[in-house]
């Protein structure tokens, strides 16, 4: 495998003048179709042009840098879009490296013929529609789904297209007959490659994730009055369900499994008044299917013996469409752990995404791999998200290793 | 034991028409001072005048019916305020059974000579000050407590006296050479007399409470990208501090010891947010103030277990005064444990009482005693509390005949 290496100088300073589309002190401010972004996205098309790439903004306000290199092609990139108070890199830091690898690989002779294609996608964050870009680009999106998406202050999707330079462009979709496989640079936004002391993170798979919400239904009493063995109470309910639940997710959980309680609303909320009805949230993620389906129906059966035992009465909905697991191909992170191991020596691990992302979207059309950087303290979505610029270079020469290696297995 | 009886047809009319001031469907609205209360403390004061007793509206609105005979007093009564949406007997059926009872007394040969003084305490519900009337009677209340109690719009105590007749009024205080004890009848206002199927509760005690709000200082991450291994979920301690609490309240407590959760507060509150803040508030309550002290110790000790486990950091602060225990007096529950007897046969039963009376405030100065009668579905603080007709009257007959064996018992 040969060992590349990207100008570190070159890949910081683009960084940074991503950044400043919508900096905000040490974070940044840059909502899909804000004027920040719309911006940014000019600038990211004029870079990948200076780069060589045949630039294309789509209707719907993706950033495509084609490669004129002939054969099957590696699609790489991220989206440079950020959450209303976003940090610097999440997302960003996946574009900029994307574009400085297609450099890197343009200006090597061993490389040069490679095919990159880039792209920066549009929404990922959801202000108006989560994934917009990369679901658009893979067909997942309906007339009725650009027509009804508003963001959070009521305006439509498509004003804010309609506001756009781009908005007349057509859309772009993904051509397989191009298109080998996606791979995606991003912060790991969790604290694990910290805890773990390693510097790259191979993505096995993007945690699948099922929200519910379980309602409690008791009855409201005095608190003074009323015996415990007459109540109905609807706290008491909830904290028996999830101490019950949390020992069977115990038992089933892997490692990487995750579940939260993030959010209860009791009524009527009084000191002095037995609670006649809570709402609970319940989310879990993991990377297995199986697994997910057995934390469900050790979920619903355990909704069951309680409505049986009473006497409070239990129902759960679900509160969000499942997102089911996206598995990164076995090729893919096999040439990511191999480049790891060439820059960073051991210090790479296998971890799934508990977050979602764009390779989530692909990873249903084509081969998809993505690569975690650490991210310090584990934070992310908030002004003080950072990476070492250490880190920053390390996981782009990483990230450019894998993508050639990848290309040159590609046309073997 | 002389088996007394009432004229149910006049104990239920004034009821009614005590009902009438505030009326609203077949609730009552007439917290203390409001227009309605005003009035039907003059209504209240001319029944006690027609019944033969002095009567006396003091400074802060206590209305009393004083007994012209010698001797030790036994004073009836209760509170004729209700809450901002009440019921019709809550408070009222006992100042109308001390009318009754005294009026019943003063008709009867045998009773004729008996001192019963009668009162109708100001603002029990604590419009202004919780049990007003009761703890100025007892000299408990301060000018301070006067000057800065406010109801919930904000207006002071003093100006809502200042606007009644009895402004210039002095304060009446106990007299102990004439008190030798107190009586109290009130509605259940929860269902145990129900669920046991009995007629009459002899209240034993009238129950302490402690109050705390315990804190859950976690941090906040973000719910797919944070193992569970590195979490500090304020949630998830609290489920754990609740089921571990309540088991150990389990194994201490008495039939009639009570404790709630009664409201919780989770921050951020989100679904896909690991919470980083709790605020759960506990209540317990029993009539045995050690028992009392060793459930305090014990969620004392939890926290200090718990803080010294980690990983969220507990706190507990005392959310209100501690309410001592009321324990009633030993004869007296006795008296009224044998007329219950004589009127209802078996169908009566010792009980704690869950909620605060006027009687608590009494208790540290004279003996006791309080007498309870059902209320249907253990309903109150609410339009829809009532007990039957039958029920009212034959706990009447059973608080006369108590009086009536009370005073002689006094004066032999």
């Amino acid at each position: 495998m040969e060992k590349l290496s990207v100008i570190a100088e070159r890949l910081l300073a683009d960084l940074h003048e991503l950044r400043s589309f919508g900096a905000e002190g040490t974070g940044v401010i840059r909502p899909a179709f804000s004027p920040e972004d719309l911006k940014s996205r000019k600038w990211l098309a004029e870079r990948f042009r200076e780069a060589g790439l045949r630039t294309q903004t789509d209707g719907v306000g993706n950033v495509f840098g084609w490669s004129a290199n002939e054969g099957r092609s590696l699609l790489l990139g991220s989206h440079s879009d950020t959450q209303p108070e976003g940090g610097w890199l999440d997302g960003a830091m996946g574009v900029i490296y994307a574009l400085e690898v297609a450099r890197t690989l343009s200006e090597n002779d061993s490389t040069r013929a490679l095919p990159i294609d880039v792209v920066a996608w549009s929404d990922e964050e959801g202000a108006y529609l989560t994934s917009l870009g990369s679901k658009s680009f893979c067909r997942k999106i309906t007339d009725e789904h650009l027509a009804n998406a508003r963001n959070a202050e009521g305006q439509r999707l498509t004003e804010a297209i309609a506001g756009a330079e781009f908005s007349d462009e057509p859309l772009a979709h993904i051509d397989l007959d191009r298109c080998a496989a996606y791979l995606e640079a991003h912060i790991e936004q969790g604290p694990y490659l910290e805890a773990t002391e390693n510097k790259i993170g191979v993505v096995s798979a993007i945690v699948g994730v099922r929200d519910f919400k379980i309602e409690f239904f008791g009855e409201q009493n005095h608190a003074g009055t009323t015996p415990m063995s007459l109540r109905r109470d609807a706290v008491t309910s909830m904290i028996g369900f999830c101490d019950r639940l949390s020992t069977s997710f115990e038992k089933l959980a892997k490692k990487s499994t995750v579940w939260t309680f993030g959010a209860i609303e009791v009524s009527p909320n009084a000191p002095s008044i037995v609670p006649a009805h809570v709402k609970l949230s319940l989310q879990f993620r993991d990377g297995d299917e199986a697994l997910l389906d057995k934390m469900e129906l050790t979920l619903s059966r355990l909704i069951g013996d309680m409505n049986a035992q009473g006497p409070v009465k239990l129902t759960m909905v679900r509160t969000d469409d499942i997102v089911s697991v996206a598995t990164m191909d076995n090729g893919l992170q096999e040439s990511i752990r191999k480049a790891a191991e060439v820059h960073a020596g051991n210090r790479w691990i296998d971890m799934p995404s508990g977050a979602g992302h764009d390779a989530q979207v692909l990873a249903e059309l084509v081969p998809c791999g993505m690569l975690f950087v650490p991210s310090i303290g584990g934070v992310s979505h908030s002004f003080v998200e950072d990476t070492s610029e250490e880190d920053i270079v390390l996981g782009c020469n990483v990230f450019a290793t894998a993508a050639a290696e990848i290309l040159r297995t590609l046309s073997r």
